[in-house]
């Protein structure tokens, strides 16, 4: 979902802008309030307007992304092979950007939709859903749209977790989850994703990462509202099994807790059909609500569509936090969405996307085969978790400052970056205690790029057996 | 803004749908939780799923436009002439749309953008606003992209309302700033915009409603963070004369307030260019934020694309806002909200449908001149505020139960859609005190209506001298 987001190329500009208030240089182009007389006589507050926002904005600045973005627009090495982010830098299908312009002559389209969202794109997913579910769902009270996955989520969020509500994530987790849960006052509970003993020292599979069961049910608590299950997983590529879907949906049920099923990777389960969490059992099913995106399933991230499915007493909520976030979604895009759902499976779409992510992730583990660094073998998504402990930082390797009380993937994600052109992502920043028990030991690569990038990040990665 | 998408026909599908639930006879529809056994030892807890969600949710059920938009579904007089909503249901201009079209071959839109917007739209609103505002303004630093008007308004005012700050708005008021403003746990302070005395009896001019400076200054308190000024307003019309928001800039900057200048429907200024408190003087610029709407400045209320201008330390909170509200905004939109700006003013589009609207709101007022009804003639915006007082309800006239504790126009709006097939909003739903000193006289029309439908609404209204 957003996470790409955060760190394509076309975020630089913009996310480089939120910094530069932190880079000294440029802390003279600020103005302090001029102190006329007008001001002088105010009430004595603290509210000093350039004193800034709200405390919920905190988690926002100082994130990886920001940090990843600055990093690669000043690097030496240019252009940067950028596997930092997620953004695939290529067009969507063509049969759904014809449906996209066909849409726009339609008026319904081009004025407010319906804040649930248009009854074309809600009837699509219904009988999508349906099928997938095996049960009839209803458009109008079982379906939520959204604009994007992630404002899907933080509706969700904001629907149910009141202030000092928890909310549980397994760690590794995509931080989009802190900064919501943060935003609205709630808690985040951490259960760990345990690696095999041998992930340190050879190649280890996704599926082989996993909970401890007693370990989630100590993160439960009376205030524990809402558990985030995100399948196929970011950054781990992981497919949680129906089996331990089933451990954590029973468990959720017991405790009357939300369950929030981040699926939006949902077509890039590569070995067998993705199990979800929604279809194992009704009790559980009328506990969890399921997102899906547009922009990951159709590589058109920057149309906003995204979609939440659920319970009808669940999703009612879901529709109200929507009308306040963003009140209603693009409307061509709904309808080009809804095209393109019912055009994918005819085509194709779903099958040659997900062999053209899995041979790019198979390549880029060739790459890593060759150099020698561990890495997980992912079964979904489009991500690629290498074990970077065995890299030499060479002896008086001079980091920035910045980096001195980061855990030691950034500083190798930076060197990465400095001496190859490669841009990649700390795994710690996924972690909400970043130097805790596994931050520092994995640097997160993204594949669903261009070959041409993917293939020169490639031949400079090899360059690291200089470094083992 | 989206006062108008509440009551859209567009809408009337997913608001009943969440209304449902509030209709007895389908109440059974809804599911008891299962008490299996599973559930019967969960930990002892108010967190009933089915309990519902979060507080700050609260303030979107119950609203106008959902009631408005149940009763025109379920009039005896069909088709209903829809003058309560604010939508034009018509296309925007060929020159925006055929834009956008193009803008979906460009991968660079159709995926995410950066979170403060393309460079392509921010550039163009830096030279078309640093015209207006006789300065250069940054296109990075001092512009923030939006998904649409109303999430630019919740982006500012999450950035810097704290829980219990307190908010002024002039009443009456569009009802979306209490809804926000609720949502982020601020307080709301209003201001009265007093009607001239013979507003009851004759035509008023929207400009001859003015607040009082004292009563300005009252309303402000050590815990005022901001103040929203709507120009021109919605429902009033009325077009805030420089010397007013002279009075309102200098006492926020004196109290270090800062101003939301509500301003989406600029090019809707009837009499002379609109007003802007951001150009008054570099002190109240500073405490200024505006906002503007490609929705309604093209009748593309569908496409999502919004902005806030002001001074760089405002504006890079707001960013901040719409990195955890929407992440990014559609690019595709964006692009071609860009060219629509650049080519609006060269094909005359501004004058023209300026003129359309005004013509419309002639037209309208003829009617109630014709029937009788004093109404407040608009300097801006299109809407029209008629005053119903004189309108006789007959003896014995059955309303529906849940009218009894409402002021007298929603018994009104309501006889008016019943026996004429004429929708409008009654307009004590825009004062936060709705059994107030004004509510109850007024009802809103919106004149943004293809133009057989309005004169459908004029027919019918004439009919309304038969109840005076």
């Amino acid at each position: 979902m957003a996470d790409s987001v955060r760190s394509s190329i076309s975020c630089l500009v913009s996310i480089f802008a939120v910094a530069l208030g932190r880079i000294p240089s440029l802390m003279a182009l600020r103005k302090p309030l001029p102190m006329s007389v007008a001001v002088t006589d105010a009430h004595p507050s603290s509210k000093d307007i350039s004193k800034g926002g709200t405390k919920k904005l905190a988690a926002v600045v100082d994130s990886v992304w920001e940090w990843a973005a600055i990093c690669v627009k000043q690097c030496p090495v240019q252009p940067v092979a950028h596997l930092g982010e997620g953004l695939a830098y290529e067009n969507p299908p063509a049969f759904i950007v014809e449906a996209h312009k066909q849409s726009l002559d339609l008026v319904e389209c081009n004025q407010y939709s319906p804040t649930g969202g248009l009854s074309r794109f809600t009837g699509t997913l219904s009988r999508v859903y349906s099928s997938i579910y095996q049960k009839t769902l209803n458009p109008d009270l079982e379906i939520s749209v959204h604009s994007g996955g992630t404002e899907a989520i933080l509706s969700v969020i904001t629907a149910f977790v009141e202030p000092d509500d928890e909310v549980i994530v397994f760690e590794p987790a995509f931080d989009l989850y802190e900064l919501h849960v943060r935003f609205v006052g709630g808690v985040l509970r951490t259960v760990p994703l345990h690696p095999p003993q041998h992930a340190g020292t050879a190649v280890s599979q996704a599926g082989e990462w996993r909970f401890k069961t007693e370990e989630l049910e100590q993160a439960i608590s009376p205030r524990t509202r809402l558990l985030i299950v995100n399948t196929p997983h970011n950054p781990l590529g992981k497919v949680f099994s129906a089996a331990e879907l089933l451990t954590i949906g029973t468990l959720c049920a017991r405790h009357n807790i939300i369950i929030l099923a981040d699926e939006v990777y949902e077509h890039l389960s590569f070995n067998a059909p993705l199990p979800r969490i929604a279809t194992l059992n009704p009790t559980i099913a009328r506990h969890t609500i399921s997102i899906g995106s547009i922009g990951k399933a159709f590589n058109a991230t920057g149309w906003r569509v995204g979609y939440a499915i659920g319970d009808r007493d669940l999703i009612r909520h879901v529709k109200n936090a929507h009308i306040i976030l963003c009140y209603t979604t693009a409307g061509p895009a709904q309808v080009a969405a809804a095209m393109g759902l019912e055009e994918a499976e005819r085509v194709g779409f779903w099958d040659e996307n997900r062999q053209r992510i899995k041979g790019k992730i198979d390549g880029l583990c060739a790459v890593f085969d060759d150099v020698g660094l561990p890495y997980v073998v992912p079964s979904g998504a489009h991500y690629l978790m290498v074990n970077a402990t065995s890299i030499k930082v060479p002896a008086q390797y001079v980091f920035p400052e910045n980096l001195a009380d980061k855990p030691q993937d950034w500083r190798l994600s930076w060197m990465l970056l400095q001496e190859f052109g490669v841009a990649s992502i700390p795994v710690s920043a996924s972690f909400s205690n970043a130097n805790g028990r596994l931050g520092g030991d994995y640097l997160r690569f993204v594949v669903s790029k261009p070959q041409a990038e993917l293939d020169l990040a490639k031949e400079r990665l090899r360059g690291l057996k200089d470094y083992l």
